[in-house]
């Protein structure tokens, strides 16, 4: 498509992919289980026989972000080498090995008028998959919204652009070979911004929730602009509360790997809390803990009277999610105060609490608000796969339908079967 | 408040109804199932101890709807009675005598590195409950609500308004006696329409979801304008196929009994689906035992042939909720008909299949898709009291969180809850 489209064009263009998704996602939704591995399967044996064409379409990418001066970190997110599309074919076999979601009975009951009722998984419908410039997020939410009998309309970055399509390309081969509607998994063609503002409106009805992959700025504008529902978590602004009861070996060990396992991930820790009657004892030995693995602290005044030399953290940095070797830090008047810290600053995304006490662990998981909760283990837990849970497309903070790591069982909706014997009601 | 409120005034007004009840969100969220339950019994038996109070009031409110000239149907549904009032009271009880699902661990399971996940449910946090003037859905929906640990925003029918509030004061008279914040059932106080905009807005992230009860009209307003997540259903269009291999004796029992039974609830049965095969044998006892119930008939042109002499069903015919006793009725190509009919028509509420080859019944339940099927069974079993679930606060036909009856299970949450000994991840 030529670079003078007008946004009647993309209009029209989104709607159509809109239109077909929807179409597509009816005999998805009850297509085998059988076919839909086969599809994935032969996905990723299509992706391993197509390498070199994905190299070289990943090769115009690259040329072109070079040559638009972006930075190192965004030129390696978008390479792909060998080993990088060894992972993406392997990925997606994972997900066919995953147990099918739908049509699972969730809860079967029988009422006294001999109505027997049932609650089975469905597929969602239609998934709308907004990432940036990372190709192989367009394997991934594919596979993970085909193997839940959705059907997808994947959006990337524009400037992985051309191998995305090429990604694509062998996605489309593995639903044509299995006997799937090529509609399931439709990839954007155009790079026009137009493109996302099109899908947030929900495609005329045709996209059920959209799913945001990426920074801070692309879910904020998702989560403030889209009409339709939205599973994303803005950011993982997560908390280690250290109870004067915790085992102070153990809070060493949970809190450098929280904070240092790697920084760039949501489930990272941002801010050490420790509780005020741990000053004393576990206070000190934590801060040096981190100092030596590496971790600039910023302190409040109070941990500051006990240790001075740090930076001292502002208002702004009980809100910042550093993404760094970086620690905001400050004491707490015991579970209370930390639940009114955690309430205060959250992004309801991942807590945890390191205590041997279990009064104050009782009252962290049951007044702390967030999607994941930890009793003396490390917040980079946050995972889907650590879950047990397979793939996932993403974690949720929102409260509704899906919270927490989002996997292919998240991924879908339920109905009510009932079965009766020509029971009338009265 | 006077009618001289400016829109800044309700806007002010309803953030900080908001804000109260984000705050009181918080220890309702891990109050004790006993204090609940105290504080809705004490809720029923203030209702009990004002009765001459809530009649008084409901008196000035059918005054003035009389004065305004409202119809016979809306002042019978605004209208109190003793009767009418020990039933508000008795609802409120039952409620009382539910399960509490806050604290239900739905799922439990252990990881190899010995970390305990837990998927306990949580309360969904400030629901706005949007409604017409039928008093009694002042009770029902607060107590609901508190039931499942949620703070509520109650915005009735101005037309209701002194009569919301004389029910209103009682809900909050159980809240103090219980020891619960008064602000966790909240009602807002004025009339201005410009009240619903600003919780439609989600009141600055205070309201979580929004429920509207009424008609078509509120509904759609409510879904087109909420920029929060909504639960609701537009209309129940609902479809009954009668496959060849019905009996039909039964058939005839539960068509007659899905449409005539009460033809002004959601659950009715809008269009009656004929398979083609079942032309000679179950079309005319079916026609004719819906006439002999007193049922006007649409039909098609293909029913037409067979039974001349009805109204011929028009394309409107098929889209109508009629809420009345007009049934439409069609010949389909047997399953695959039926599915693409209701596919093409449904509302996506409640549909039924009536067979005996269990091939057929097997295609509808899996590629309808609708909130909830029937096999042999009337459509007006679609309730949430019906299916065992206690009382529901409505019934939805969105596929994200809530679909189906919503009674106080889907006005929960969840959470993970991660037990560990000192797990660090690698």
């Amino acid at each position: 498509m030529s670079d003078t489209v007008t946004a009647a064009d993309i209009d029209s263009l989104m709607l159509g992919i809109g239109r077909r998704a929807r179409a597509a996602a009816r005999p998805l939704a009850f297509a085998d289980t059988a076919a839909k591995d086969k599809a994935l399967r032969l996905m990723a044996d299509a992706i391993d026989a197509s390498r070199e064409e994905i190299l070289a379409a990943n090769a115009r990418d690259l040329e072109r972000a070079r040559e638009n001066g972006l930075s190192g970190a965004f030129l390696d997110r978008l390479t792909l080498n060998d080993a990088r599309i060894a992972g993406i074919s392997q990925g997606i076999r994972e997900i066919a090995a995953l147990a099918d979601p739908v049509g699972e009975t969730i809860a079967a009951w029988e009422r006294p008028n001999g109505l027997k009722i049932e609650r089975v998984r469905t597929p969602l419908g239609v998934i709308g998959v907004i990432y940036e410039s990372r190709p192989n997020v367009t394997a991934d939410a594919g596979a993970l919204c085909l193997k839940a009998g959705n059907a997808v309309i994947l959006r990337g970055g524009s400037d992985s652009l051309h191998s995305s399509r090429a990604i694509h390309a062998c996605l489309v081969e593995g639903l044509k070979a299995a006997g799937l509607p090529q509609d399931a998994i439709q990839l954007v063609p155009v790079s026009d911004r137009a493109a996302v503002g099109a899908m947030l409106t929900g495609l005329d009805g045709a996209i059920d929730v959209i799913v945001p992959r990426g920074g801070k700025s692309l879910v904020g504008r998702v989560q403030a602009e889209a009409r339709v529902p939205v599973f994303a978590h803005l950011e993982g602004l997560c908390h280690v509360y250290v109870d004067a009861s915790a085992d102070l070996d153990m809070a060493k060990k949970i809190v450098v790997n929280a904070k240092m396992r790697r920084t760039g991930v949501c489930g990272s820790a941002e801010t050490l809390l420790v509780d005020s009657a741990a000053i004393g004892t576990h206070l000190i030995p934590l801060l040096e803990a981190l100092t030596q693995a590496g971790c600039e602290i910023r302190a409040s005044a109070a941990v500051l009277k006990v240790h001075p030399g740090f930076r001292p953290a502002t208002e702004e940095d009980w809100r910042t999610e550093y993404l760094d070797a970086i620690i905001s830090v400050a004491i707490v008047d015991g579970i209370s105060g930390a639940i009114d810290h955690i309430a205060r600053y959250s992004s309801h995304h991942t807590e945890a609490v390191i205590a041997e006490d279990p009064a104050v662990v009782e009252r962290f998981f049951n007044e702390v608000d967030s999607a994941i909760l930890l009793h003396n283990a490390s917040t980079q837990f946050a995972d889907g796969g650590e879950f047990g849970m397979g793939a996932e497309i993403g974690i949720a903070t929102g409260k509704m339908h899906a919270r927490g790591p989002v996997g292919v069982e998240q991924l879908t909706s339920f109905n009510y079967r009932v079965h009766g014997t020509g029971q009338i009601r009265p």
